[in-house]
């Protein structure tokens, strides 16, 4: 049984059944007898005969029929049995409301891991989990809600095409009651807590296989299982079903708001944010933003583009739309010829025909001109989104026509479009006829990118076939010294400098004889991290003096730090305009993650990095190496070559792809400095380290 | 008489009355009818002998008193005549609808000036002009409406503490109209038009002046007059008035769309934004945020610092709130042992006291825990800001009482509170005790961000009196040559790169005897920039062969170029971690601009600039260094000490100062690169252009 429909049950039990309708054990009865569940309701409390006019039972071995899904609302410690009883009455789903687990640490993980360890003992895994510490789920297309959150008596269920999937009971009924007040109508509204089984990665693939699901609304804190997300992002684009999600934990602030641990906290977010964009899945910002931009995703249609055309009845509302079509990555572009002569048609003399478009005052009494204008930028050479801006409207302007004429442009040609307006009633005249209105420009720009973004980003549909699935994260791993990594990154068809490893002094005189000097010269110990700090980096050897007198030197430096010594590393030196970080590892949730950035000593310092989850497109390779703060040096600057990011990006890939075949064997990589010149010259890697994965931790 | 008192006529006359109400030469007869003005109304129309029941006359010499304010309503063609006569009866406010002017073009422009010219001739400059091409003018303490916005119909004044001044009519109506929907009363809104005469700068110094005010609104696409700007922001600080600007253009699209002119327009809004935050006035994004931050400044108190501590009843609203505060700048700090101490009395023990609050269920049926837990931060230690998410509400919580005890913390205390929910009676609860409400956590930390930021900035306050107010700037300039220019920033107090310049052989032979090789030689010529290209720059002179050699060579290369020969510059060659560009030039609205960023050839591909208007201290040009992107890099790395940025900063003030005691004779300022190294070395300037003010232009 898949998790839809155990998502759809026939029959509901409820352990901790309670007879007062507000309390979490008695609200779900309250709310399915209240709005419709077609299904039986099997209260469970040993202590009552009838809760809420129905019979109660005493256990869920007692009762009448085997429930499909179950409601646990009882104390934590009651939850273990409660869950043996829902495999031995063969159960497809418990929703467990009670709390007292992994959130308050390491013995209620281990208590929760116990609720898992026990639901697998169902027939064929059968027995799904969602929860604990969860505020429940619903189904409102069927009635059936697990749920005890108090915005379902505030605000009257119906169903409609959006699902609601958030780690946070609170979040889903945020996102539940903003929905409904804007007259949405919601089907599930999924709350996991505490994900012991069920995580929000999976509830979102479950929904989307749905053909009722037009838009899903997911609140993470933390993304978990990514795999399951992007499964997710596949058949949402197949299907033609948005998926928008908000990932709190922003900051570091944040993230140790959301959880207690810090260390590599915001790795974890620039992981999740790079997984969701490669995943065609856009980041909004909060709760407010996933409510206000629903009727957009799921009344326009999906833009072929960026390119935006901007009409107003005022001027600083076209300077205040350049402004955020900039800001949000939209291109205004100038008309062609035959779009200027179809708008040199459409409108009076004195109304100039530039994007922005400022119509002054041309709309008075004349509705039509308005029709006009759109039918001239239809053709699709000059708008993928069009953005109205009806600031101030009063007498002489016919909104109705206005509403309809949009409404009908953005149907009949598919180019998507969002009004901003200022007034209440000229909004209704909009959204009467379901064109959607939002309080700036600003935020009808942002409408517009994020529909580009969600309609552009094509999820990968690479990832299960090529490689075996993401490598396990091992718990511990083993740093390789310098030109051990080094051997491994070229079997990996990376280019990393030559070189050649001197263990005595015959060795050093032959090496120097064997490279084109200068060369650089490093002491090989694993043991030993910044060796430039220690003395242990010398530059510009060109004569075996040189060179046999930095041997001598690092073999007494590593003796001095009781460090191995591996022999002494002669490489030929080479020159750079700038200094590249890539590194890679294996994440438990998202697999394989890519990274690249500036490099050399100030990499954190300037944390100029992009995250790219493996496998990956060199396209999307230089996409990332586009969003660095860098990236404008590397083009072409007073008469010097550009740099060759396509080599660059290719590396990427080939490290992406590398680390997927090595199957976790190879638990990261760490390429700094990668030395990247102007002009033809290839990036070369000319320190790194690797760590393998330790088979004995 | 000031302008403030000319927006406080007593007598209005109207050339272009009209008897149709919905006219713009009709309007501001309805209106001042309709709401209360208590001078006289003289309508000017030769055709009628009535206009909506008041005697009209036939011209405005002809009427039976001489106006204060005059509105003109009439083609443009007439407006030069009808200045006439305002000067002829001695009127002191012209409001002048009429459009033709400066928007068309180079002759609009001429026939503006005209209209100043004429203007100009009223005794003592007594007339002033608001447009032309302008809403006008309104003063709701008086009735005095001179104003032709629709939208005064549709919302009805209502006198209060809000200015309006905007260059925009339509802006000022969105504004006027979205103030008065929050229930917020406004006494003048002023629209400027084309500022022919008065400008935005002038008429917010103007409302300033009037205590009845506590806020001025602000729309600009243009900043002129920044003078005029700096003395409102002065006096409003005085005063305790908050200043918003939005300054649309904030991208080169919206700059290009605002005005037709395209060069160095991003430099434009980049001084703009400068000037704001030197004077304490906080950049808003778009009308919206005018509107919706107008409530939260002037409700709540000016806050001591950004130290924000936040409390909710929801995890995930924490998660997003300590997301925002670190995104807006705000400081989330842990407790310190007293206001630990002071929680856990104020908390039930199942509370975590850390920031922000997660109340979980606390408040639930008791209300007084908020109004501890508030009184338990009242010591001022732990708060300057307190924001509280609320949201979700439902039974069990007594918002009535939770309003009541934030409108009162934020009374006693003095620090400011502002509340994000989610669902509108709860909004109510809160807004009706006066305590601003906001739709996501976001926006309420926006605004305590944006109140800290207007309360800390304080205006600067030396500009009149140590200089003699800004340079006039020139439209041609000369630029000198690269000695002539390193000895013009020497005589400034800058430090720059020892140096000699060779026009013979001996010389170059005595220069490298003197100086400390290794030396840098450069071909001397102002006819030549980028002279690297041009291969007139070589480094590591060591010898005078080497030195002789470059000489000859550079003398060749001058010829081919046919540009002419200064001889050859030899400079101490300086060893830098970092090239940073240092610039300053006379701007017609700003005076004396300083800028500084990342320098060599990457300046115009990186643009990591940042602008200050002169004078400025020693503390805001470290700050403009911290806000550069590569700051970061400054700071200790690896071991590697810091960069000195006090001396950095040092070398803005001066740069600043000089130009502005330089009274106009130097123009601009060009140095890049300013080495920068790790550690005690001073910075030195090495390369630098001069451009002096041009007499003969």
């Amino acid at each position: 049984m898949s998790l839809l429909q155990a998502l759809n049950p026939r029959s509901v039990a409820i352990l901790g059944a309670s007879d007062n309708p507000i309390k979490a054990g008695g609200r779900p009865i309250d709310y399915m007898l209240r709005h419709g569940f077609a299904g039986r309701i099997l209260p469970v409390n040993p202590k009552r005969s009838e809760v809420q006019g129905l019979a109660a039972h005493a256990s869920l071995l007692a009762l009448p029929q085997a429930p499909d899904a179950v409601v646990i609302s009882l104390p934590g410690e009651e939850v273990g049995a409660a869950i043996d009883d829902c495999v031995a009455v063969g159960a497809r789903l418990a929703v467990i409301y009670s709390s007292g687990f992994a959130e308050l640490g390491e013995e209620g993980r281990a208590r929760q891991a116990d609720l898992v360890a026990r639901a697998r003992r169902a027939a064929g895994g059968g027995l799904r989990l969602f929860g604990p510490n969860c505020q429940g789920v619903a189904n409102f297309a069927t009635g059936a809600i697990l749920n005890f959150s108090t915005m379902i008596n505030e605000n009257t269920p119906a169903d409609g095409p959006v699902a609601i999937v958030s780690q946070s009971g609170a979040g889903a009924a945020i996102l539940y009651g903003g929905l409904r007040r804007a007259g949405i109508g919601v089907r599930y509204m999924l709350s996991t807590g505490n994900e012991a089984d069920v995580c929000a990665s999976e509830a979102v693939r479950a929904v989307v296989e749905d053909e009722g699901i037009r838009l899903v609304v997911l609140y993470i804190e933390t993304l978990r299982q990514g795999a399951w997300l992007a499964e997710a992002a596949r058949l949402a684009h197949a299907r033609g079903v948005a998926i928008l999600a908000v990932k709190a934990g922003r900051t570091s602030a944040g993230q140790a708001t959301a959880s207690s641990h810090t260390g590599a906290l915001a790795a974890e977010d620039a992981l999740a944010d790079a997984f969701l964009r490669q995943h065609g899945i856009p980041r909004l910002a909060d709760f407010r933003e996933l409510i206000d931009y629903a009727p957009l995703f799921l009344s326009q249609p999906a833009p072929r583009g960026r390119r935006v055309v901007s009409i107003s009845n005022s001027g600083a509302t076209c300077v205040l739309s350049a402004d955020a079509a900039e800001e949000c990555g939209l291109a205004m572009e100038p008309f062609d010829e035959a779009t200027l002569a179809g708008l040199s048609r459409a409108l009076p003399s004195y109304v100039t025909a530039r994007n922005p478009i400022d119509m002054t005052t041309a709309l008075l009494g004349k509705p039509q001109t308005f029709g006009d204008t759109l039918q001239a930028l239809s053709g699709g050479a000059a708008a993928d989104l069009v953005h109205v801006g009806f600031p101030i409207g009063g007498e002489g302007y016919d909104f109705g026509a206005f509403a309809d004429q949009a409404s009908r442009f953005a149907r009949d040609t598919g180019v998507p479009i969002a009004v901003s307006v200022n007034q209440d009633w000229v909004a209704r005249a909009f959204q009467a006829q379901g064109v959607p209105t939002f309080w700036s420009e600003r935020a009808a720009m942002r409408g517009l990118a994020l529909l580009a973004e969600q309609a552009q980003c094509r999820p990968q549909t690479e990832s299960a076939g090529k490689h075996a699935g993401p490598p396990p994260a091992a718990s511990h791993s083993t740093a390789l010294d310098e030109p051990s990594s080094l051997d491994e990154l070229a079997r990996a068809g990376l280019p990393v400098m030559r070189h050649l490893v001197c263990r005595d002094a015959d060795q050093v005189r032959s090496a120097i004889g064997t490279l084109p000097t200068p060369l650089v010269a490093k002491g090989v110990s694993a043991e030993v991290s910044h060796k430039s700090d220690h003395g242990l980096v010398r530059l510009n050897i060109r004569e075996p003096a040189q060179a046999l007198q930095a041997f001598v030197d690092f073999a007494a430096t590593l003796r001095r730090l009781e460090a191995e010594d591996g022999g002494m590393l002669l490489g030929v030196q080479h020159k750079a305009d700038f200094e590249l970080a890539l590194g890679a590892h294996v994440d438990a949730e998202f697999g394989v993650a890519v990274m690249v950035g500036q490099g050399g000593v100030l990499v954190e310092a300037l944390r100029d990095v992009q995250f790219l989850v493996a496998p990956f497109t060199r396209v999307q390779a230089r996409q990332a190496l586009g969003r660095l703060a860098i990236a404008p040096a590397f083009a072409p600057v007073r008469g010097l070559p550009a740099v060759d990011l396509d080599a660059v990006a290719g590396m990427m890939v080939a490290l992406g792809d590398w680390m997927l075949e090595q199957g976790g064997r190879v638990q990261s990589v760490d390429a700094n400095p990668v030395l990247v010149a102007r002009g033809g010259a290839a990036p070369v890697i000319v320190d790194a380290v690797v760590c393998l994965a330790r088979e004995d931790a």
